[in-house]
């Protein structure tokens, strides 16, 4: 095996820690003392079951931060890899292993990145500070979200953050997520009255008459999107409805939806019509709701700039720009005023067996974060 | 404790022995001992797990058979019974235990009915049968069905058929089920493509495609009954889609429904209506039918006449003819062309925990079971 480049080397070092959420397997501590040298001051705030790490270098402003997570998702049947999840491999010229993509590289990438930025930049402007959770995978009710209310609560303020999500599709750097839809979750339960199939007039059967509502959600269309967001979209993930008896009438069903939504609509918007739409068709319902997430974009500004230039002067192609896709926990730092950006390599093994990422890309993406930093942080 | 009458002493013996499907306990042998000194002769017919019992007494047709059932539904949580389910009790003039109405009560009144008839009438016409099962309430495969496929073979034919179900509602003879409605299920899985919530265009959510088709399924009118049947009725007894994970769109839905029909539809039709309404709906789809039991109509003839004549005798009141409700082993017995027609005691608590009828009902029944018999087979 060729001599691998810093950058391999450090995901090397964290893929082979099983850090399966909520557990970092010493992840952070790594990171922070690669990094003291250089003058970044480590703050460790561990909430319940979760570690956090606040890094921060410089105390003036304007702030760049990278945010990320240590954490991965379970590897699944260790018997279907081609090569053990948590002992990292070169392939073919491809780095293997849990978290190559999501996101152990990211962090690899930008921790070199800010290596090389410094030994060139001893003086940049502003301050430089990472942002790494282990829980991102999970309820990330104790990550990202609590770090956040503690840098609030003193006015610490992020004005550029830099999310290192596997943004990427097919190269590194292709697309650049610069929001990201909103997130709002209902448990639904139809209440009907059991019976007898034999006697359907003492009965009244919920998944009879939720049916036309139903229907209605399914077709409805809660606005048109925009310049950044497609349409919002509903969608329902579980509906359940009786004994397993083939001669019972339910007496209620159980619906899991979601809508993923754009900046045309606001949250207590879509309840509204939600619960108007159930009312109109006369049914008996209780609802719960929960809002993973709101909506944010990061239409421009300087970070997107930035962004793109570096890019554009390390990869020479031009990057796409999208809110397309699942969330992250940039919806949490998104509402503090931070541009909030997200860039990471390709995604399209994540979270599955065999999670690969072209290795060269690491290197590329180290070299693009690099060149943020300079776009931002060095006056000319 | 009074003296208990033949009929509840029978009873009590039958009660006392914990026959749960597919279990006799011994309840038929006991049946065919008490029987043979009047002539019965017994073929003990078992299936597999299932006893079952044909007396007959004499040759020569008509044949007239009650037919019933030793095996009886779980009790449930003992501690929940007022006494205990198997030690049958005389309380207020009730008599509880499981199986008092479904239908030990029937099994001990037709056959003290049948005692008193032979020693008045030795030299009846016809012959005199009982069919008895054990998994009336199970599957009801190695059961009637069979001892009928048997009766069938031999060429043996059943002019009469009385069932001792459980037909009344508030008073003994009140109601008579002169015909059962049809049972016709399906299994059904609506396929569709599964994916990620936040990328519903990659994928195709059955429960949405299949809303349209479920909320036309429960309006549509199939027919409108008849004299004796009401409208065929469907309803959807269960039905279930998803991972459970909230962020996943369903591959697949499977729905369990189930048509009652009457003598105005075939099964045949109803399935092709069906799937030509699903397919309306460009829906893809499996389907597995099951024909549970075609629908039975005994408007008139001698059984009818005799039962409403008998109830009159007996009772002073008029009865009532229905078709409502549940099926019962009668739908395997009509088809081969035998007059059959449902008639026991009241069936409030059937299934239920603290099963019980008044006690004197069942000496009612008897006398009632007596005169039905003195008026198909006692010649004037």
């Amino acid at each position: 095996m060729t001599q691998l480049s810093p950058t391999l080397e450090l995901a090397f070092d964290l893929i082979s820690r099983p850090s399966v959420t909520p557990e970092d397997k010493g992840c952070q501590q790594l990171l922070a003392d690669r990094l003291a040298p250089l003058g970044f001051k480590a703050e460790h705030l561990r909430f319940y079951d979760t570690d956090n790490l606040w890094l921060r270098r410089g105390d003036s402003g304007p702030l760049f931060t990278f945010a990320g997570h240590t954490d991965v998702v379970p590897s699944g049947p260790e018997e279907e890899w081609e090569f053990p999840p948590f002992e990292p491999t070169i392939h073919n010229g491809m780095l293997c292993g849990r978290g190559a993509a999501d996101m152990k590289g990211s962090i690899a990438s930008v921790v070199t990145a800010i290596e090389r930025f410094i030994a060139k930049h001893p003086s940049h402007k502003g301050s430089i500070a990472l942002l790494i959770t282990s829980d991102e995978e999970g309820d990330a009710t104790n990550g990202t979200v609590k770090v956040v209310e503690t840098l609030e609560t003193r006015n610490e303020k992020i004005d550029w953050c830099l999310v290192g999500e596997p943004s990427s599709t097919e190269k590194v750097g292709d697309v650049i997520k610069n929001g990201r839809r909103g997130s709002l979750g209902a448990k639904l339960t139809i209440k009907g009255i059991q019976g007898h199939v034999a006697y359907p007039h003492l009965a009244e059967n919920p998944i009879h008459t939720c049916a036309p509502a139903i229907a209605e959600l399914a077709v409805t269309e809660w606005d048109q999107g925009n310049e950044f967001f497609p349409p919002t979209s509903f969608q329902i993930s579980n509906f359940n409805a009786g004994t397993s008896a083939t001669n019972v009438i339910p007496g209620s069903v159980d619906i899991v939806c979601n809508f993923r939504f754009s900046t045309e609509q606001t949250d207590t918007g879509l309840r509204t019509r939600f619960e108007q739409l159930l009312d109109r068709h006369n049914l008996k319902y209780d609802l719960q709701w929960h809002l993973s997430g709101q909506p944010f974009l990061n239409a421009k500004g300087d970070l997107v700039d930035a962004s793109v230039e570096a890019i554009r002067t390390v990869c020479g192609y031009e990057t796409e720009l999208s809110t397309a896709g699942g969330t992250s926990d940039g919806r949490f730092i998104a509402p503090t005023g931070a541009q909030v950006l997200e860039l990471g390599p390709c995604n399209a093994t994540i979270h599955k067996v065999n999670e690969r990422i072209t290795a060269e890309d690491l290197n590329t993406l180290s070299d693009i974060y690099e060149q943020i930093m300079v776009n931002l942080l060095v006056t000319d």
